[in-house]
């Protein structure tokens, strides 16, 4: 296992990479809340296979939870953490305390117009604005990188993509797929909250993805009747409670095709047990 | 005059401040839509002695101008403007194009929340938002810097710290006095529009806000009785055309103070021929 720096402060992390890039190294930077998993592991190894340096950032950031989320369940286990990070050859951790991230709140608010208007943007409302300020903050703090995201959170993704090019970040926006079970469950940290029947329950949100990809396959240009299918499959589930969304969208843009055209994504977010949990997948119509 | 480089491109300022920062040089910023006068030429004289490398912004960012306002009448003079830099000894001036800063219309949208709401907020809704984007993406490109911005565009003064401040960008906000001309009218690229009878009459802003000061000095404490001493020698100016607010706030906040107490701030907005004119000034109660 390799050493790795453990930075606390906003000043620590931005003099860790000046001087990184000082001597021609290019900087990677996974930004992740902790609880580590393979979903987080797989954008730590690219980056490492990459970048010259790579900092991986630990914070849940506590502007992109709603009230009544579960920020305060939230998993953590630092320990842990930086063991993996070492393990898998970060060169260094930052870990700020949210004093530190937000020594007063800010009044700087960010949002994505139609970007972050439907989907997460109608079920929980603060949240990409709030990713949107810490994102834009460890952009700035880690400065010119390259920065790896999962597709897991696609709006997420997309949100990230055009604040790097509207604000004209020195930042190179890295997607990479999903790391899944052998069942096809989508790694999260919020999987932690699911008895065993939740868990086994939790594969239908893939086999709805899969079931709206499938109809695409075969020809269907109906974003109604693609949408339809994929919530008959949902409402197929036992334990399943309520579906946020289940629904077919423009792949860059995420407003809605019709008929169905170009890249696509399928998006679905649903609550089981205490977790709610989400999950999307591409599509393809050759136009 | 020494010699002066001109980048046109986001490419190649990032590139230019990278390279004076690699070299240990500290840059300085001044951001300006061209129209060079006495008021952008202080900041630029600041920057020149108190950095080592000036680069000058020249870009009217039509992101921050409203339907119906003056962005196409907007005095532009790019050869004398980059003259002046020369001669004051700036080392770059960065004057993109619209579509080098836009190659796309940005879906990011920035505000400020109660900083950004009264004021300019109110009679240029967009303005703030505007101003948020193009200096959050001139930050972005020049990098790590003392920008320097003049106290005549309070509000937006206070904007862009919280700016810098809420998302730690690497820049240091330098605030200069507002440079007037004898008379005690503000310098800005507006008065352009004034006929010599406007010219004349425009002086009145200055004068009401020295009325409100006055008050304060004197021991009024009520909010409601400096305004309204302030719109009273407005009224009495004439041709003045309508007043968008002569108002006293907290210099910081720019939430209103009853009583008055600690730093504050009198602000003035009001039509003149075909100009909008802001000035303001500040007054102490010590608390």
């Amino acid at each position: 296992m390799s050493d790795v720096r453990l930075l606390g402060t906003v000043g620590d992390a931005r003099a860790f990479c000046e001087e990184a890039r000082a001597r021609g190294a290019v900087v990677g930077l996974v930004p992740t809340m902790g609880a580590l998993h393979e979903g987080h592991l797989s954008l730590l190894r690219r980056s490492v296979a990459e970048t010259d340096v790579t900092v991986v950032s630990i914070f849940v950031n506590p502007l992109q939870f709603g009230a009544g989320e579960d920020l305060e369940a939230y998993p953590r286990g630092f320990e842990d953490d930086v063991r993996l990070c070492a393990a898998e050859g970060a060169e260094a951790v930052f870990a700020p305390g949210a004093a530190e991230m937000y020594p007063a709140p800010p009044v700087t608010n960010l949002d994505f117009g139609e970007l972050s208007a439907p989907l997460e943007g109608v079920h929980r409302p603060g949240h990409l604005p709030g990713v949107g300020v810490v994102v834009a903050k460890l952009f700035a703090i880690v400065g010119a990188c390259r920065a790896y995201f999962g597709e897991k959170d696609w709006q997420q993704l997309a949100v990230v993509r055009r604040l790097a090019a509207d604000l004209s970040l020195p930042v190179e926006v890295v997607g990479c797929p999903t790391v899944r079970e052998p069942d096809g469950l989508a790694l999260s940290s919020r999987n932690a909250y699911l008895d065993p029947a939740e868990r086994a329950a939790a594969v239908v949100l893939q086999r709805s993805l899969r079931a709206g990809a499938a109809l695409i396959e075969a020809g269907e240009r109906r974003t109604g009747a693609v949408e339809a299918a994929m919530a008959e499959v949902l409402a197929s589930a036992p334990l399943l409670g309520p579906v946020d969304y289940a629904c077919v969208v423009d792949a860059a843009t995420l407003a809605p095709r019709e008929p169905l055209a170009g890249e696509l994504r399928l998006l679905v977010a649903a609550h089981l047990g205490g977790a709610r949990l989400i999950d999307n997948l591409g599509a393809t119509v050759p136009t």
